[in-house]
């Protein structure tokens, strides 16, 4: 028997699931694997054997494609990160037997950096005990921080999804005549990747955000007063797009400058973010209305506002990850390479995942403005695309259809 | 000349423009009106004499078209309250001048309860002082308070997006095997109406919020912390729905639980919202991984994801107020009367403003369950057919093209 197993890891996206849909597909149209399992939470799953039989899904279309469009991990999710065999070789050995039981010859994981440093190291030790099983990673991160990959599936929903909203708050805010700050906290804790996709609600003339801040280049008190300022003086709505993970000149977190001292009658310290932690600062230094906003786990759940180019290359990273598998490679990710802006072009390859494991694909600094506060129109070339197309939702009693595994 | 002004008001909502739009086809297919103006921001447009010429508009079908999904308030807003005219004359001259000087016979405002406030004012002014002039309200607020209608323009919007975004928020919630609670909060300072919108999370089986709190019922912090802890003895990710506005047995906002030390660098009070002070105390009080998320402006200002049967009944509302107007009607708001909930039927009348003026309609007690977390099958009856259908948007590079008036 050469059965396959797939998991899911990390953080969710909405297109999570359609590269699972990908790989079942793969199975689906392949003489080559005989039973396709899938594992529940990630590689915890298959150290304590919870798997999931997914051979009846594959034979169910419309199951797997209302599935393609729900957002999160069908499979569930771990934040497991495996200790090298030679420290702790007792997980391996579990992993192992789980395969053995249940004939796995093939593994496909999903997930983002730390999942791709787990395909690494579970590939290694498989190779080096000459265990006949095949590896392979399917990229997914909505950070967009994955080495070697033109970008990463998650991503283009996110920034459709931030795109809209972005526009969206840009009409809200811009209703009174009077001065008002709002500044949007985006996510990225070293990737501003997702706060420069702010810039595109500008795409159809709109102003978008009037700032952009992203957490690559140190972030300075002074300039951003000084730059609310300017941009007050031109217009009263300002809309401020802000990095969760923005840093001063030190290093240190713009977050942390809100939990200093005892905030609660519970007498906890309060973990603002980004955004609040500016509308304070904003709010003293400059006398008028402001507004934080998270955006939150929405960014990265928004399914009903997918990007369609975002959803089919998911499941394409998925069938590619499977064939990558079928055909002998191991301790590779799936990836795209961009062949052309416009017509956008890509086509479909295998990495080294050793070489995508524990690296951080950031922002470049020449994609960000001298002034600090924007992004360049090369920026804007790479994300234009990413957003295109509109998904093709089936709506039950007015909101989506979802597919649940379990 | 009989010419027609129209006006927007208050917070801005997702089907303000549609009842805009819903005043232009009414006098883009009738004789008699001869020109269309729109006051800025609101009543403040007449009373300083900001006028913008519509007549263009209303020959443009594809312009119309776009602006009827098009977020928040074209004309602009304010949040100007007008004093009693035996009081303070000087604004009604103000807006007698105005009227006079364009010709105007028929006033529409669009907006809340002060705007139906000053619609009342305004509409006993012109009466007492014999000036041949028509005032009617079309209804808007996402938070559902109008008297006399059964429901508000913009409402069946923002409920679609927070049910949708809900039900998002449930996957992502659960996709890891560990207890943690989400904290979600929705607008509505005395009405519940939109936080009870959260349950249609459920609509397909889905689990949506584990407890819902609305600010009708005094909340119990002990009773909360309880109920928590139940609904996680049962399953790890749990789900909460609170709104904005939830007070304790003494009246005190559970917001302001969170305002009471010195919280940041620059010696600021940090003013937190209900599900910010939430989380703190669940912190406290249990230990686990918690999490609070505001849809803040979101949920009034996604277009993308607005409801079909909302946006066609804030057209028909439009249209309505313009009939009462040119049919000699003055002081009435258009208003939604419901004649069946399945199959769903409404009709379209006209009531005394006087009634709905500085009138909340609250959430009725025996619609929230008797354990004070959930609301009831009648709320569900209620709450069904207003986010059925979607939009069909048009999209231009990859986000919903928008109509901007200026």
């Amino acid at each position: 028997m050469n059965n396959l197993l797939v998991a899911q890891s990390g953080g969710p996206t909405t297109a999570i699931n359609a590269t699972l849909v990908g790989v079942l597909q793969g199975v689906r149209a392949s003489t080559k694997v005989d039973k396709v399992y899938g594992a529940k939470n990630g590689i915890e799953g298959a150290i304590y054997g919870n798997l999931i039989d997914l051979n009846e899904l594959i034979k169910d279309s419309q199951g797997m494609d209302t599935l393609t469009y729900t957002p999160s991990s069908a499979l569930g999710s771990c934040r497991y990160k495996m200790k090298d065999w030679k420290v702790d070789e007792e997980p391996y050995k579990k992993i192992i037997n789980t395969f053995i039981k249940y004939d796995i010859k093939y593994f496909i994981y999903i997930g983002g950096n730390d999942s791709m440093d787990t395909v690494d190291k579970l590939s290694e030790y498989c190779r080096v005990n000459n265990h006949d099983i095949y590896v392979i990673g399917g990229p997914k991160t909505v950070d967009n921080d994955l080495n070697l990959t033109d970008h990463c599936p998650g991503f283009g929903s996110a920034a459709k999804y931030i795109a809209t909203t972005v526009s969206e708050l840009e009409r809200d805010i811009n209703v009174y005549d009077i001065p008002a700050v709002t500044i949007v906290e985006i996510m990225g804790r070293n990737a501003g990747w997702l706060t420069a996709a702010s810039a595109l609600a500008r795409v159809n003339g709109g102003s978008g955000p009037d700032l952009i801040y992203l957490c690559e280049k140190p972030f300075d008190y002074d300039r951003y007063i000084q730059d609310v300022k300017d941009k007050l003086a031109q217009k009263p709505g300002i809309l401020v797009a802000v990095s969760e993970g923005i840093k001063d000149s030190t290093g240190a977190y713009v977050s942390d400058s809100m939990s200093s001292g005892e905030v609660d009658s519970f007498g906890h310290k309060y973990i603002a973010g980004s955004a609040r932690a500016l509308e304070q600062l904003t709010r003293d230094k400059i006398d008028c209305k402001v507004r934080a906003i998270e955006l939150s786990l929405m960014q990265r759940a928004a399914a009903h506002i997918a990007s369609e180019t975002d959803i089919q290359e998911s499941v394409m990273l998925g069938l590619k990850a499977f064939n990558c598998a079928v055909e002998g490679e191991t301790g590779k990710m799936a990836a795209i390479r961009r062949l052309s802006d416009d017509p956008y072009r890509v086509e479909f390859i295998s990495v080294p995942v050793s070489e995508v494991a524990n690296h951080e694909k950031t922002v470049p600094l020449d994609w960000i403005t001298p002034s600090g506060n924007d992004v360049t129109e090369e920026m804007m070339t790479y994300l234009r695309p990413l957003i295109m197309g509109e998904v093709n939702l089936k709506y039950e009693n007015g909101i989506p259809k979802q597919y649940k595994l379990y």
